[in-house]
């Protein structure tokens, strides 16, 4: 099924060109495959761009940090754009013109909210976690009272944005395919490497399911 | 040989804590080992954050893209974020609270400009596809009077920012290490795979070296 997304000013997407996919399951499945994130936000009039982690709960993004963070004092209850972008490919075509990059990107754009209430908040900390890692929030040593404090929790509405989505080979001029010209696609993809664990793990500890098999945005 | 980043408004670096580094040397190694970058911006006092490539030259960064791109129109002479980020590593901690990312990252601020004059642009867009692939452009199609037309360069100096790094694995609370949970680091990072040639490559071209030996960023 595929659901549209609500935009609720255009205006703001006319610089998306034909690439440019508005359903929520494009969206969804971009933000679910990559958890790093870009946020942009405004500060005495001035961008700023901080490059964090996000995870989705259903209709709504959440990224977190230190409560110390101008950067997330900054966003707090003021308009952010937050940006995934996936980088798939690199596609090289027979002028310069036409070379480009197979991405999947979204781009949200909203109202940052602070989860205040402490239980909801730990809630959401323990679902950051088991996002990533399934089951492992549970296994760790229970947060303090502290850390909850020292740790800000943001969360946006997915209301406004859009994807854009290139896939496939590079797209020339016509007159173009008749030079000797090698043109193609170079696949891009991120790669897990084999764990490290920590010099001061206990030797009875073994690494869990959720560490052996990882998968990153998967 | 260390150079010392001018940074012309330190305010806007309180945000960074201890891991803060601001010599050129780092910044600029960062900028060569990651193509993509995410550019901030502000129209109508509102964030917005456009993926793309950039690329350096000495002590400028440069990025490019359609002529009839708002993001572009929005950026030039402009206030702009340009920043930049490696996924190192995801650090799994014996506690919510200490789990972190092992990443690099630059914040450039500055005025974007133009890149007007025809063969200084001409010279920039080559300039990029070499960068990524040595040698390339040279081989190319020459681009057309319309292609320059259809393309704005874009370029800012790289004088405030800073660059940012963590490395190695958790950094838990003392009295956490005693407990049974397994910690450590999942690398990551961007793997390049099989180039996979464009069907229409007439059948007497080879795969150049540049293609051949690709290294992501580096």
């Amino acid at each position: 099924m595929t659901e549209t997304l609500p935009v609720t000013d255009r205006s703001r997407l006319r610089r998306l060109h034909e690439r440019g996919h508005f359903d929520r399951d494009t969206i969804n499945a971009i933000l679910d495959a990559q958890p790093m994130c870009h946020v942009g936000y405004v500060r005495d009039g001035r961008p700023y761009v901080t490059p964090t982690m996000q995870w989705r709960e259903g209709n709504h993004v959440y990224w977190h940090g230190s409560s110390a963070s101008r950067a997330l004092r900054s966003e707090t209850q003021a308009e952010v754009c937050l940006t995934v972008s996936i980088l798939d490919g690199l596609v090289l075509a027979r002028s310069g013109m036409h070379h480009s990059l197979n991405t999947r990107s979204v781009m949200l754009f909203g109202t940052a909210f602070k989860v205040e209430d402490p239980t909801e908040k730990l809630q959401k900390l323990g679902n950051f976690v088991n996002h990533l890692y399934p089951g492992r929030y549970e296994m760790l040593r229970p947060d303090h009272t502290q850390d909850l404090k020292a740790t800000t929790v943001l969360g946006m509405e997915i209301a406004e944005g859009a994807a854009k989505i290139r896939t496939g080979g590079p797209s020339d001029d016509e007159e173009d395919y008749a030079l000797p010209i090698w043109a193609g696609v170079i696949p891009i993809r991120m790669e897990v490497g084999d764990p490290i664990p920590d010099p001061r793990n206990l030797d009875a500890v073994e690494m869990p399911a959720h560490v052996r098999d990882f998968r990153y945005g998967g």
